[in-house]
């Protein structure tokens, strides 16, 4: 079985007015489909990043891939790795879409969907198989400002835990994360106490991104003691990260300043972080969430998932890994509500009670709807987006000296 | 596709009076041969830890075993591990071969044959596909005493220096390992000096299993300075060996004080080690020595392989995984051209150029040959032998006296 064809198609997809540390979400989040097309007669599907460092990466990429067999992967990786080797600047966001392990991340799933849809088997049996047959996911509850969508403003409490109950109603959710890092850090324990109250024995999360000092982290961290299941980088790097976690009465998160196996023993050794947030898309793929399992395991770290923006070309990715990882036991992020479109048939896939099944059929157990691809890609062009900048849409639409807080709120 | 059937056949294989740090090898090394039937018609077969212990191990697991499927494997690992859960004793080499990762490994191995049979594909492809197709290996040096086999004693620099002609001639070898902790350590040293003149570009290593004390490891490591690849367990315990890499020359290697995921985190801390040597049999299967191989990277560690008397099956296993993992860049260790007997088809797996070809084929690779099992079952039997005891065996043939240095010499 040999590759024959790469193709990476970007997508622009309907996205809330959603609220985070760095400022505000544009109107359509970006991502980009790709496809692998083998000389067996089975294609496989990925999808990632979107924007256009992504789709110059492939194209660097192409010669690489063609002509290869998708079961090379190892090969590949290391190819690309080589290929893309670059210096410096490995945790900024939009590097790290350019980094090799995202470029072959998405690479990776689409050969191991063609893999999967040419052997008759399941993605995740190709990881080893799962080790649970349904995987839960937290609501991704988030401040918002008003807009089209029928979710309204929510920038109080009050707002949080309507839309906390209204996802829940919906979908199930059993783990309830706020994304924070928006409002006073104070009234954002207060939006926790609330939902606490409101959901005593679900677990919450909350996560900054990094915009508190030192000094708020420990009091707030204190103040949410018994609240929190875990508290997600609430300071920036992994020296801040360390000096709260000695004093936290909950275990600390990171998806910012571990985000590659390169990060992880100065992690370690300063003690900076207890939950690691897997990402396939970032950590270099399935297999190396795998991976990043038995590391986690190894060295005493409770493992969670990362979520972008995304369609359900992911989140049936996201599910056959989580499916897979024995050392997975917190329910993961998902932003998947939040879109209404998708680019699979049949409609998007369903959360009930909270999780989701792993697709049955081989590979992902998604198909890809080429006309929903065809008019998310035309979305993709009208919206005149290449890039995410979620600072320049909070200047633009709320507020043109908006500055992000980075450690000092 | 759904396992039938588990068979563990007690094989015993001749073995030349090698010497260890421990004793003696008796006459016949301990093997056991695994198969697993599936429904569907095809048959996997793995190798490994041989006598009693590993028998009754198969036998606890073959309910756990049945009715899966084989690349159900994770749940199959974990299902073992929560079968096997013991406390205490997990460095002892008898209760190592009767650990959850040494069980599983087997039956993982057996697996992925039956896999790659099922799909045509090769072992090394279900683990992520080749990066190398040919495996080095390093010319396992032993002192030894004189018996039926055409080597001869072997107690002295010169009488080493000529084996490892030998082993070069007949082999390729472009590493060499000596097998130390046998005689006096500066004696051992001496003959590792010979073998730096004789071979003055191969890389050498020195494996004293853990009988020196740190002054004799300190003196000696800085007496070999330039000459070693990497000194293998000079002494025992991560603390001592901490101590002595702390101040030696080279990198320490150990497959004796890190011989599982939970040992590393401590060696990591106490910088105890420069170099793993995976072991597949060990470590939880082909699949945990790939995610071995990416931990090892993460933390800047080295990987090599480490070997018992074996097979050809499973060298081809060794083979197919450390073709698989490109962390591991040292030369493998193998016991395998000590042993006349296999137990494959077509005779033994070449070593040539000091290399192994990945073999060809689905599955590992090779095929059971039914009389030759038969026949190495019927040595087992008639050996009389249960258990792998060096010591036992030193004391019946050479000195009644024996006992093994551990960190005192």
């Amino acid at each position: 079985m040999k590759i024959a064809e790469l193709r990476a198609t970007p997508v622009a997809i309907g996205d809330p007015p959603l609220r985070s540390a760095f400022g505000l979400h544009a109107p359509f989040a970006l991502r980009t489909i790709v496809e692998i097309e083998t000389d067996a007669g089975v294609t496989g599907v990925a999808e990632t990043y979107g924007g256009e460092a992504p789709l110059r990466a492939f194209a660097r990429a192409r010669p690489l891939v063609l002509g290869r067999d998708p079961w090379e992967l190892t090969r590949i990786r290391v190819d690309i790795e080589k290929a893309e080797r670059v210096t410096g600047n490995g945790h900024a966001w939009e590097a790290r879409k350019l980094r090799a392990p995202a470029l072959f991340a998405a690479i990776e799933v689409a050969c191991l969907d063609a893999i999967g849809r040419a052997t008759g088997r399941s993605v995740c049996d190709l990881l080893g198989g799962r080790v649970r047959g349904r995987v839960p996911f937290a609501a991704y509850l988030f401040f918002k400002q008003g807009g089209d969508d029928p979710w309204g403003e929510v920038m109080t409490s009050e707002a949080i835990v309507g839309e906390a109950r209204e996802m829940v109603r919906r979908y199930g959710f059993r783990s309830l994360k706020l994304k924070g890092g928006v409002i006073d850090p104070d009234r954002e324990a207060d939006a926790i106490q609330v939902l606490r109250e409101e959901f005593p024995r679900v677990p919450l999360r909350l996560d900054p991104n990094a915009a508190w000092s030192r000094a708020t982290a420990h009091r707030v961290a204190k103040r949410l003691a018994g609240a929190l299941e875990y508290l997600e980088d609430p300071v920036p790097g992994l020296d801040a990260m360390a000096e709260v976690a000695a004093t936290a009465p909950m275990p600390l998160a990171t998806n910012m300043c571990v985000t590659a196996f390169e990060h992880v023993p100065e992690a370690v050794a300063k003690r900076a972080v207890g939950i690691i947030l897997s990402d396939h898309h970032m950590w270099g793929g399935m297999r190396a969430t795998v991976e990043l399992g038995r590391l986690c395991g190894a060295f005493g770290l409770g493992l969670s998932m990362h979520s972008n923006s995304h369609l359900g070309i992911s989140l049936a990715a996201m599910v056959h890994v989580a499916a897979a990882v024995p050392e997975l036991t917190y329910a993961c992020d998902t932003h998947y509500p939040w879109q209404i479109d998708d680019v699979i048939k049949g409609g998007k896939l369903r959360i009930e009670h909270g999780e989701v099944a792993v697709p049955t059929g081989p590979g992902l157990g998604v198909e890809l709807d080429r006309d929903a691809l065809g008019r998310l890609h035309d979305e993709y062009t009208r919206s005149g987006l290449t890039v995410r900048d979620d600072v320049a849409e909070m200047r633009r639409r709320v507020d043109p000296n908006w500055r992000p807080h980075v450690g000092d709120w």
